[in-house]
């Protein structure tokens, strides 16, 4: 499965609140679905605090492994602690300018929540200004249910998205302007998933069993996870990238009857579960 | 607060299932929050892949940055994937070798599991012998509910923990064994938040008086977030570090009692929150 070629991505996810585990990072398992399922291939995400230094090294990390594309999550707003597009700037070496469609997409989204209330004047103040302000050559993407707009650019090789922090936000750029992008990059491969629940036989024994399934059908990729339990319960997962979605199926398919197969032979009892039921 | 002398802490956690979105890296925050609450300071937190290469390059990209503590979590277990223990080795460059400690601890496991039920001789197959072998000199953390014991070494100045990925387990070992290291390393730090509900101001307008706030009282860390709600909401969170928790109490307090007073001079309705109430 891995001689095709996949687009590398990675992730960045930036905020304090996520280094002192007050909130649980929930856009980072967005972001890593959403690009997988899309075809792409996450091979690292990194999470740094509110600090211009922290979150331009991280930048130019990914630069440096020649990542194919790089998401960024968190710091656009308007107070003193969002520092991703000074931290950008800083990293691709392009200063910040006014950028006109940006601003426009603000003054859209400030007279869209004005509808049917009094009337109040857009005013440029500070802290909006700094967040149309992008680095030179960056395109702004349209937030269609916040103030700030989402960037994209790209840098050498690599392209480069950053959203907003705030979930819903990060979600509808995502879907509007993201997603169209990487399915053009990374498209035309398909993902399969299945999984077993084992019981009775423990993760040690198990190993050299899902050794020979993966020597015999080396498409599939095959995880156990072990479960909570009186005895030994194992989640077994299964997952492949094919170019077709027919040739995806089947390799799960056979992997999975030839794992359970040899498990029945060593007494343990398999349950096939439904992939829809995630964690 | 900055000006404290705070030990650096950085997270590695590992595993596909976290890159593909399948499993919500829980983890992450349990570490990221236990390790604050001793007084710790997580400044960056990285996730990769079942793949040597991979772990191995986060390890020393953590030793480049002369981290103080390196936690890493996932990839103890017995199957092909795990592999932080070779990559470990490879990092810091110590051959793994059986450690002696980690088997015994490793065959009391498998006694205690069989405790009332028919006597099976311990086997050492491949796929627990390799959980056992760790880099020369590394110290086996013992693992009360699972077959997989923590390690811990030092390399150079960086203290490093390898913990393994099943929730318990990881949770059982940190609390017996990495909490004492950490709180004797960062201890006598204390940690204080506050939060605060604000209705009718959006984030731009804040801004100015979040930044007015801080330079008042710079000991405390003002951060908002915006939340979800038919006009302007917003929570926003104070938190300060001192090493008297007396000092840490007021420190929060003083500056919540000056956001609140120009909050409200704007027009805005506050109120105090839960703390407890993460998320």
């Amino acid at each position: 499965m891995y001689s095709l070629k996949r687009v590398n991505f990675e992730l960045i996810t930036i905020g304090n609140e996520l280094l002192t585990g007050r909130t649980l990072n929930t856009n980072m398992r967005y972001l890593a679905k959403a690009v997988t399922d899309l075809g792409g291939n996450v091979v690292r995400a990194t999470t740094v605090g509110d600090y211009v230094k922290d979150i331009s090294s991280a930048i130019n990390d990914a630069l440096s492994r020649k990542t194919d594309f790089l998401i960024m999550c968190g710091g656009l707003g308007p107070t003193f602690d969002d520092k991703t597009l000074e931290a950008l700037s800083d990293a691709v070496n392009r200063p910040l300018e006014l950028n006109e469609l940006a601003l426009e997409y603000m003054k859209r989204h400030y007279r869209r929540r004005q509808e049917g209330h009094k009337h109040e004047e857009f005013e440029l103040i500070p802290s909006r200004l700094k967040m149309v302000c992008l680095p030179r050559d960056a395109t702004p993407l349209q937030n269609p249910v916040g103030s700030a707009s989402g960037v994209y650019m790209k840098h050498r090789e690599m392209n480069i998205v950053a959203l907003p922090g705030v979930p819903r936000e990060m979600e509808a750029i995502f879907e509007r302007s993201v997603s169209p992008l990487i399915s053009d990059l990374a498209g035309n491969l398909f993902r399969r998933e299945g999984s077993l629940k084992v019981i009775g036989i423990g993760e040690s024994k198990v190993a050299p069993l899902i050794d020979k399934a993966m020597r015999e059908y080396p498409e599939a990729y095959i995880k156990s996870h072990p479960r909570p339990g009186s005895g030994p319960v194992l989640e077994i997962n299964f997952s492949t990238i094919s170019e077709s979605e027919e040739m995806a199926k089947n390799a799960v398919k056979r992997s999975m009857a030839k794992l359970s197969k040899l498990l029945i032979r060593h007494g343990a009892k398999v349950e096939s579960m439904n992939d829809q039921n995630f964690d």
